[in-house]
């Protein structure tokens, strides 16, 4: 398992973790297979969504503060539950096809590390499965 | 990698692709390990529910419709951010378990591309994993 | 694949079965792969999230039960289209990264079974694939 350490620097906010996942690949000569990407935290996710348009991250951000807010009569007493609810909604990890030393993507996709009760230092798992019947 | 098309008729609809699912695996022979099913599209998804009663998917997409509305004061100009968000929510991949040459799958599963922006001609990708500690 | 019983006490319950898991890595000796868990249920799901605090996953489940509501105009008779829309939104497997015998986790996360219409008695199934190129 390989750790990447990613700095949030608000509340709520997406990171494309795109380009550094594709580096490790190549760093690590992984050739086909499946990638695992998770992150350990229970007030963060791992996602996958368009990364041309900065505006569509921020709409999925300040969609699910507006609906999933902060303050709800929650009973957990550290004020982020909401967070706690977009991790499972979102869902800690993805698990992505590698060909050709390559990660299989849409034209629009990339990998987002989304945190919900930043800002935080946090951290992203990568694991590679390589496949023995290419 | 293994791509299979799917083509839709209207804005927001899950179309069941189990069957085509099954047939691969039959047709490539896969027999033991875990199938990853993809949608590169960043206003799609691919989820698991019920196939028997068609009322159970037509409920899904009308309640995600009513409570992530298309228009909702959102800053990406494409008028799709809903679509964006419902794609992260529910996720464009599953992983599946293969044993005997057949997914494991309950009674009532079925495999659905989702889709949240359509009509479109749209892509399924798959690959599978063999396992070797059989 | 093995099969774990989970029996279900109300309608709506998050119930940690982490420790169960890590049984079953222990007395099968999985060491280095993934971890696939999947629930075979259409009205259940699997997520990851803080197993320290009982009111996290309390929270959780009441704000879902809140904001998809049993009665809401749904078209499937059985009255649990809210079981199902829960369903698809939290996901119904997780894949697991495993190391030298241990499931990577983070130090407040824990695996859940999700049920969304018990009580019931429910299954989960396990499956390992074993890496390689360690």
């Amino acid at each position: 398992m390989t750790e990447i350490i990613v700095q949030t620097s608000s509340r709520s906010q997406l990171i494309d973790i795109t380009k550094e996942l594709k580096r490790l690949i190549r760093k690590n000569e992984w050739k086909d297979g499946l990638l695992a990407v998770w992150t350990p935290h229970t007030t963060a996710a791992i996602t996958v969504n368009e990364n041309a348009d900065p505006d569509v991250p921020a709409d999925i951000t300040s969609f699910l503060n507006n609906k999933i807010p902060k303050n709800w009569g929650f009973s957990h007493m550290e004020g982020n539950s909401d967070a706690h609810i977009k991790s499972s909604l979102v869902g800690c990890s993805e698990t992505i096809m590698v060909e050709d030393g390559k990660m299989l993507l849409g034209t629009w996709q990339g990998i987002f590390f989304c945190e919900f009760d930043g800002p935080r230092n946090r951290k992203v798992w990568v694991k590679f499965i390589s496949n023995i019947s290419m």
